[in-house]
């Protein structure tokens, strides 16, 4: 269901771009530059100039970018600013019979809410969600994943090959981009905290920001293959932690902790994930791996609510 | 000052290895096929058996194991494991006049109160940490961090390239590799604490381990290159958000809270680090980028103090 090319761009096909953030004009400007007839628009005026440079057409109102094309991609910052735009009686009109691609972040319910809503308004419609970031749109580094009818994504597929990257359809369950898409944020922004938090502390050890990244990203390198395993484990309850036992996290965390709040900065993010491995412990699983963590903080969710 | 090879191990070499964790074990087993005479000694008696198979020397006290070497290598859970056993008087005597390498994990404080100690009982001593799982230990994936006189770690290098890897002296500062450490472990356990969440709340949205990893992993692969730039950015001011304004990243992490807290799972990381955002955006910089977060928090810590 993945999907790396994009030199098929069929000629005299048109997409039209709502919402031109730094993310909304990295898509516009990918389709522009595979020869895709793009129209653009933004709530706020004026952030389409480059782009209208570029080839792309400024519409001068929503509903007129919305007719001037088959295939409507909207990306803006969550669902509460795209139902602002299109959850009125012109715009949900211009878009009927269309096919609506919301590439916007937010939550599985609120795209499983959005596919009902377009149902219910003859539109066609499929959620995505966009996992790198701006620079890697129209590359072979981008990753997009989608999800809603499987003939409906084929039937566009070609022109959002134009998009670059690798593009996944992960079924026809409108909400499975989100749900991808938030626990891949919970890594990579909770990852981020910890970097921020990283070089702050670093600093105040005298240690700058170029003298840790090389090894950051030797942090960053020894992270697939744990990812790896530890989602193995979580499938299939392995937890032993036979090579690092959870104990001797804690203890390191709570180093860090230490040594944050010596300097005076806050550790509230570790104070809180050092409580998930106490819990652990106090749960008497201290000799297994971190990967518990997982079991635990899973224990409270009732598994028959789904 | 980083080395990168293990083929040198000079013949006729000896080293002790302190404490048989996961970690000592890993040590003394790459000493030992890398032929370095190797004794080894940990509290709880037993831990030592499949080493001795494989040609170490088990010593019955820790006195004797450290009589049978001039480099003496302990690697336990924290300092307070390490002082329980190295200050004693029958073990600081002992380790007068030889080398004492603390492998062990603490904080930069411990690691130059340590050195103090060291000195007043004449004992030559260097810090390090260790950054990569015990698997890596004797093979290129290997990364160490020392710190301590560069004339005793020369002395000592080519025994400790048995450990293999990449080993980086970082300065004489005996704090600076358990600085480098905490910065690392915090952006390490950080991400883990993600991820282990991360899975959880997949798996409330039905989304599998193995389903999930494979995503996760490409999470992984775009830190690098933004791990770059922050540091860069750190040391520079550059706090700019014109790619991935901090607002947005606020957005999407509400989006994560209030996911896994409708699955009844705690949020308590995202939470925090979310409130870190917030601070940012409250202090008037919200069409900055994540980055910003390294200042906010760098401003309570008095550089001065340092
Ligand atoms: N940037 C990245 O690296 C990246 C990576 C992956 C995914 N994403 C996702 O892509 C989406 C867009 O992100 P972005 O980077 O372009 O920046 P953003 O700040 O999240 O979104 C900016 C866009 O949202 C619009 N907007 C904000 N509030 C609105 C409202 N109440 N009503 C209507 N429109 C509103 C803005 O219009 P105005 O100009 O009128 O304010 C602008 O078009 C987000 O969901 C983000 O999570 C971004
Ligand atoms: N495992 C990894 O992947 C990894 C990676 C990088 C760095 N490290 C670091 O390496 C160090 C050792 O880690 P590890 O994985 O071997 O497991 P660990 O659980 O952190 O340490 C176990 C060792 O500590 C000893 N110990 C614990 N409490 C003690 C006490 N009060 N007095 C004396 N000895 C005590 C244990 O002896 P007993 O057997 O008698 O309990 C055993 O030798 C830690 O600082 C850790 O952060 C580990």
């Amino acid at each position: 269901m993945s999907e790396q090319s994009n030199q098929s761009t069929p000629s005299g096909s048109s997409v039209t771009v709502l919402g031109l953030g730094p993310m909304g004009r990295a898509l516009a400007g990918a389709f522009v530059a595979a020869g895709v007839r793009t129209t653009v628009w933004n709530r706020t005026p004026g952030r389409d100039r480059e782009l209208v440079a570029q080839g792309a057409v400024g519409a001068a109102s929503l509903e007129e970018a919305v007719a001037a094309s088959d295939l409507v991609v909207v990306c803006v910052v969550n669902y509460d600013a795209s139902d602002a735009l299109l959850r009125t009686e012109s715009a949900t009109t211009a878009l009927k019979g269309r096919t609506l691609v919301n590439l916007t972040a937010d939550t599985p319910d609120r795209a499983r809410e959005s596919a009902r809503w377009a149902e219910a308004h003859g539109i066609r419609y499929l959620d995505g969600a966009i996992m790198t970031p701006t620079a890697t749109i129209g590359t072979p580094h981008a990753v997009f994943l989608f999800a809603g009818p499987a003939g409906l994504y084929g039937e566009h597929e070609p022109v959002l090959a134009a998009l670059g990257g690798t593009r996944t359809h992960l079924g026809e369950d409108h909400g499975r981009a989100a749900a991808y898409d938030i626990a891949l944020l919970d890594i990579f922004w909770t990852a981020m905290a910890g970097y921020t938090h990283a070089l702050a502390v670093a600093k105040a050890e005298g240690v700058s920001g170029a003298e840790l990244a090389p090894f950051a990203q030797g942090i960053a390198a020894i992270l697939p293959d744990i990812f790896q395993d530890y989602g193995t484990r979580a499938d299939q309850g392995v937890y032993s932690g036979d090579t690092n036992p959870i104990t001797s996290a804690a203890s390191s965390m709570a180093h860090i902790v230490h040594t944050s709040e010596a300097h005076g900065i806050d550790a509230g993010v570790m104070r809180a994930a050092e409580g998930l491995a106490r819990r652990v412990i106090g749960l008497g699983h201290g000799t297994d791996g971190f990967i518990r963590i997982t079991e635990v903080l899973g224990r409270t969710a009732p598994a028959e609510q789904h």
